[in-house]
């Protein structure tokens, strides 16, 4: 294998001069730089990267903190993550926090030890500080950690009045709405959406908090529809929990569109799997991982971002969970 | 920060020493040993980790060779692999080969580079003398490679034969088996479990190849199903193809399980979340995860394995896609 010490013999130069030279951390006179790269190219040298880690404390590894990895959603703002990163030459480490703060602390700990080159974070257990202080370029998507970060989200609030509107377009005059999370912003932003839209009408609502988790919701939205047999809509924050309300509505014999109506959030495969097909508002998944991964790798690259803040519009998705819009 | 230097100062030995030590690279006496350990530990020296790898030639990383993500299997695969991994001090990179022998081989290149210690591999895309030629540990998830790499499976020929038996049992006179990539061991496994018990009948079946995707899978069963309308089960070798079938019966208005009974072969989360629920043969996805764990940190850190070849039993999970058992 050709070394460091073959390209600075080639070149007539120091191995300390080649070094500097290749990662770019001093003064190189043109002569020596012509040189060097003449030699690279000539003996097809290939700078070791865990070397070149060492010297210049970088890598071209960056790191995907997602929540939940059994969430259909965040497999696939993995791929697009990984797909935008590859063709830029990163690579990138998946890390499921399980939503639990010592696994997401551990794996950033570990991680920069690795001198990684910058995260993407769409996890939510850690205190911004802990990400202020880690000196790495961060992106956070589909949460906001602080201003000075950039932030990858849908327009969540927007999206959550297309999807109250399609229920009440729909003729419902008793609507549940799935909660999510308190401490997750994105939910917060729905349920603004949905309590603003509600509010402007005098059709019945609850609300009842329920997490991104399908057995869950399946047990809150059962709860819920006993209590309440009236209750001719729902409008669930992601599609696992519609997915769960739906099941709860097959167990009680609830006929789904015409006796209730579902709607549901995020747009993953699941909501075409299932049967009806789940009527939801569709976030635009695989750009969110795009431009999260492309804003990071220009941070680590020390380039100009032209935004702080980037919101990527939602769709309605009409499928069979609905009915005919009511004239 | 604490360097090596500190530590040889305190110890009063040479550098040298301190790293021969660390790095279990070379002879140092008892007494050296002593110093050099009392001095790290009152120090709090921690080995930085990339110059480790540079000197050892080992990391703590291990790769996970997906091929593809959005398949709820693998995450639940990726997750328990995770698990384990974590436990025994590994970070855990996952590499999602999106099938593409081009992007399988990146990964792998980019990070031999890293000193990765070693890969756990889902993919199917390369043959195998690419990984006999990897020189690292290697351990084969659901698929073979060669008899010299430990390999984990399911006992996919004994759950097709549950699965086709439990269409038998159920009254069906005319099976459509979809039948997984012929690429695929587990996939041909599963068919040689479906030929040998349908063999032993008189009842009528037919066999179509069938991709391990959803849309795919609707299309191939919607198509089969107008072919012979008198098909009265399917036996479908993935929980994802089997969603399709059953949305194909769903859009052609046959009632499931009246008219068509569905065996799954998975028994991932998205069986529950179907409406009926789907009757699976359920692999045990985390311990098979958690035993190629295990098996490659044995084979990293060159600790005997028991066996070359796990097999992990499989079982029938009775849903709302199959009828009661005709008498």
């Amino acid at each position: 294998m050709t070394t460091i010490r073959d390209v600075a013999k080639k070149a007539g130069v120091s191995v300390a001069t080649v070094s500097r030279f290749l990662n770019s951390t001093g003064y190189v006179s043109q002569e020596a730089a012509a040189a060097v790269t003449a030699a690279v190219a000539e003996l097809q040298y290939e700078l070791n990267p865990v070397a070149r880690s060492l010297n210049t404390k970088k890598s071209n590894l960056i790191g995907l903190i997602l929540p939940d990895i059994t969430n259909p959603f965040f497999p696939e703002l993995a791929r697009a993550v990984e797909d935008v990163a590859l063709s830029y030459g990163y690579t990138v480490i998946l890390c499921n926090s399980d939503e639990k703060p010592e696994k997401e602390k551990n794996y950033i700990e570990t991680l920069k030890k690795k001198y990684i080159a910058g995260f993407i974070v769409a996890s939510n257990q850690l205190d911004a500080p802990h990400y202020a202080n880690a000196n790495l370029p961060i992106v956070a998507l589909d949460r906001a950690i602080n201003e000075k970060i950039p932030t990858i989200s849908s327009n969540n609030k927007e999206g959550a009045i297309l999807g109250t509107k399609a229920l009440l377009d729909r003729g419902c005059k008793n609507i549940l709405f799935l909660r999510g999370p308190e401490e997750l912003n994105p939910a917060n932003d729905r349920y603004d959406g949905f309590m603003e839209t509600i509010q402007q009408t005098d059709v019945n609502f609850r609300v009842v908090f329920c997490p991104f988790h399908f057995a869950d919701s399946q047990e809150i939205a059962e709860q819920a529809l006993r209590d309440d047999p009236s209750i001719d809509g729902i409008f669930a924050s992601s599609d696992v929990s519609a997915a769960g309300a739906l099941k709860a509505a097959s167990l009680l014999g609830i006929a789904v569109p015409d006796a209730l109506q579902v709607v549901g959030f995020d747009g993953v495969a699941l909501g075409e799997m299932l049967t009806p097909g789940l009527t939801t508002v569709a976030q635009d998944v695989y750009k969110m991982g795009a431009i999260a991964a492309r804003v990071l790798i220009k941070r680590i690259e020390n380039q100009e971002i032209e935004q702080h803040f980037y919101q990527v519009p939602v769709k309605l998705v009409i499928r069979g969970t609905t009915r005919s819009v009511t004239e």
